[in-house]
């Protein structure tokens, strides 16, 4: 291992990171599991997909988007597609692939859109977009209907008469049956997802949505709420669905969906989840960690109905006086068979202040596939990883979850501790996640015009444990001088397991010519957001809660 | 009022952040009390006490506190009295009866008071005492010293100097012994106390033990424990003492120390208690806060025995169906007889895991006068002002306390808010306390030797809410790089209600002349503190809890 990483010395940086996850998480598993034979096999194949997450993040490439088009070259543009598509089409129209479509996704190349198998040129639109350009890029060359569907307000006459304006031809015929699925690829089966989740690992598949679509609703839509994955997808037929119960002193037991929904109160709650690692790329430009690159995405809210864990466990026998942990077990399997798994403290898991729930419905309908079809575990306030999907087993147990994610990943650790000092016992597995917000308006780079005299941010601010938000302070000056955000949201203090949307409408400093935006939250227990972020790195890069920060630029005449 | 503001600009920020605290106060009391008769009474001495308490911090510490005064009002108005009075007067002060004082008590008919045999007009300074006008009116027409007996921030020149300023003349001599009153000094019947406490303010008495005696043990001593008195100690009898207990709903009903003791399982627990204001020196350092100037030990820990409040609730009829707070009365008390409050949110108060406990031990020996003798609330995990003393009356409510304390103090702000704009309805009251650590030692400006090959710090580290203390950093070259430090104390995640002390060896670092000695604790929700002062800066200096720093400085030969 000491050779190896020796010969790592002056290779690029992702191949570095590559190499230390895939060493690294073997051995440890090795050393930390000697009698888990099961868990161990789990393990191997997470690391192999964490790397393969992690290079393909570090390696797709983000592009700017101006906003100033060059109508020239968008004319010509769309002149030379008439002219190569025309010929030999029976109507004036002309017929594009959906693979030419896609080419068109940039204000330089055009861009080019489909509804219902129409082709749509809507480059010179986009500025004038009400919803704003950030958005109706998001579908740049690919299809409207997933945005639309999103946005009801598009089911309208008046919207499709300005669509018609940018027609410029139709789709080949046919297009639908191109992919050729590999019956060998576990992840064939994966359910289709979103164009606007931005993919952090397809396989896992791994993703979250622009920043600048959760702040539109308290609620994220199902489509593009984050997706979290550690294993292919299962596919699980609802009427044979059971949850296995068991545990100290307990008599084992099944349940059914039916059961689950007819034998116990429908309890509703509204609640964030979060990813350990969301903000971890801000970790990643202090020092590679590892992890997937997420921005600060990996968090949503949804409204989650299911039965009360703790009224399941109570209806299964539960005795909880020799039982510290509840333990949890998903579908999801690698090919050996090993499934996810990960534990909650009895005390979270039966108060019935914490609200867990076995749920089923996931914003009023059945949970997705990707979100653990048809029942996961949803712990308010708590960690997104110990939320297990696609729920298969139950076990009250007097000890944590033997997983890998339980013991020997998602925990916290010194910015001085690294892979050759880690002791991952020496650390608590994270539950409760700590205060934390971020900027999703404006995004990085982006390019505000020096006559506005007003700035408007937006963005999200959460804790765990159920600490509502209290206050968000933003600044513009890289945080010399704070203003108050608005709040939107419930307004508890306490079980308060949705976050809060905040925004704020600020003068725009004069003569600037770039700002810092920053923000920080402050929850019910007055925890804040430490300043910076290298204090709080770590090898792992999970809880990266420092101070949002998004630079912008101020173009002045 | 409205004019008193007016008449501010371009004082000093320090000045018109006394006056303006003075008036907002009272003002708000008025507003927002309007239908609390009984709680009414309790809050206003308390806001006496506190704006007293709270002057006497900065009138200790601040220098050159200028009040704008319209000096040509007042020099024309003491002419007047001049021209009225002189007549006959063997000096040039004019001389008056006691009788015309006291005619002197209105607004309209102008504000006399006396103090040592000299008469002032007071009727502009009203307006902005910073303990409010209504307070200050209690003495119109008579003598201030009975008033600043009980108060004993005013025993400084500073407010002499202020006084002065409004002198008219002298009273008749044979009346000047006479018109003093009782000047029985309300403090005279406190505890002895030890000396090594440090003196925050006398009179109410205010006090923190040497940091580095905190580090001796994780039970910190009585005799030394910190001090935190808005009033004077109550002499309470034991053998008479009652514990009333009412609420919606509820028989209302009295327990004798006996009962407590006798009717309840006693329940003992380690916990810490932290003044809201625990260093809130350190914001003193960026701009002036108003509170007394702690330092670091405004925080110390102690095994406390008593009834849990639940069980006590209970025996006397709670229903917590229509209950959302418990109000708390303690038996301290100023010259008008109100008393200090707080309350709790009933799930804090209730809840099985947060051990709150109707107290009458502290380390195993009855609680001393000076910590509440002989009944006091400890709220484990909640901010010390939540933790009532000589515990006279609990009441069970829809709403929070009305006292000034829990109303309008104690809460936590944006740096952006003064006291022009401040709204306290903005901010939730204080309740469980965020993170937060301490070196104890070194202290600040220590002298290393240069040939030592080692240096030790030590320190504490403790959460709000139970949250127990999972990781201390300690960094000697300012934050930027960082040692995991050992931990002793008990290893809960969750109830952890006492701090863990810390102590690091390190190497001394090769050639410095200096270090700059930083802590950050990291609590079981993986909350970690901010790492500077400024950006939580807050005008009443509470929730200070950014890194801990420490400058020493090393002798090199």
């Amino acid at each position: 291992m000491a050779l190896s990483i020796t010969r790592l010395t002056g290779c690029n940086c992702t191949a570095q990171l590559f190499l230390l996850r895939g060493m690294r998480g073997s051995w440890q598993l090795n050393l930390t599991q000697p009698f888990k034979r099961n868990v161990t096999r789990a393990s191997e194949p997470m690391s192999k997909s964490s790397h393969y997450a992690v290079i393909g993040a570090l390696v797709g490439t983000l592009t700017g988007i101006g906003l100033v088009i060059n109508k020239q070259k968008l004319l010509s543009r769309t002149k030379d597609a008439n002219i190569t598509k025309n010929k030999g089409q029976e109507n004036e129209s002309p017929v594009f692939t959906s693979e030419e479509v896609s080419e068109h996704n940039s204000l330089d190349k055009g861009i080019w859109v489909t509804y219902k198998g129409q082709v749509y040129d809507i480059t010179e639109f986009v500025a004038s977009h009400p919803g704003g350009p950030s958005k109706i890029l998001l579908a740049a060359g690919g299809s409207l209907e997933p945005f639309w569907a999103l946005y009801a307000v598009h089911s309208n006459q008046h919207v499709l008469d300005i669509l018609e304006e940018y027609h410029i031809g139709s789709l080949v015929k046919d297009e639908s049956s191109r992919h050729v699925g590999d019956t060998k690829d576990p992840y064939a089966n994966d359910p289709g997802r979103h164009p606007a989740l931005k993919i952090n690992s397809k396989k896992p598949f791994n993703a979250e949505p622009p920043p600048q679509l959760l702040t539109d609703s308290l609620i994220t839509p199902n489509d593009i709420f984050f997706v979290r994955n550690h294993l292919p997808v299962p596919d699980i037929d609802e009427k044979t669905y059971e949850l296995e119960i068991t545990g100290e002193g307990m008599k084992p037991m099944k349940l059914s969906l039916e059961d689950l929904k007819t034998k116990f109160p429908k309890h509703t709650i509204t609640a964030t989840m979060q990813c350990a690692g969301n903000r971890r790329s801000e970790m990643n430009t202090i020092k590679l960690v590892k992890g997937l690159n997420w921005g600060a995405a990996a968090i949503s809210t949804a409204e989650w109905s299911g039965a009360l864990l703790k009224d399941v466990l109570r209806y299964a026998g539960l005795d909880d006086s020799s039982v510290e942990h509840i333990q949890f077990e998903g579908a999801d399997h690698d090919i050996t068979g090993s499934t996810y798994g990960a534990s909650l403290p009895v005390d979270t898991a039966l108060s019935p202040k914490r609200d867990v729930i076995v749920a089923y419905e996931m914003n009023g309908v059945p949970i997705p596939r990707d979100h653990g079809f048809p029942v996961r575990l949803v712990a308010p306030g708590v960690v997104g990883a110990r939320n297990v999907k696609w729920l298969n087993k139950i076990v009250a147990s007097k000890e944590e979850s033997w997983s890998h994610w339980q013991r020997n990943d998602y925990k916290g650790f010194s910015p001085s501790v690294d892979w050759d000092t880690v002791d991952f016992k020496s650390a608590p597995a994270i539950q409760d996640l700590p205060v934390t917000s971020a900027i999703c308006e404006p995004a990085e780079g982006a390019v505000i015009s020096g006559e506005d005299e007003e700035i408007t941010l937006k963005g999200y601010a959460w804790s765990g444990g159920g600490k509502g938000i209290v206050r968000v302070d933003v600044s513009l000056d890289g945080g010399k001088t704070w203003h108050v955000a608005d709040l939107k949201g419930e307004n508890k203090l306490n079980r308060a397991w949705a976050w809060k949307l905040w925004h704020a409408t600020l003068p725009l400093p004069k003569g600037a010519d770039s700002l810092q935006i920053c923000v920080k939250a402050v929850d019910s227990s007055y925890n804040t957001q430490p300043d910076s972020v290298a204090p709080i790195w770590n090898l792992r890069g999970v809880l990266s809660n420092a101070w949002h920060r998004v630079n912008v630029k101020v173009k002045r005449e």
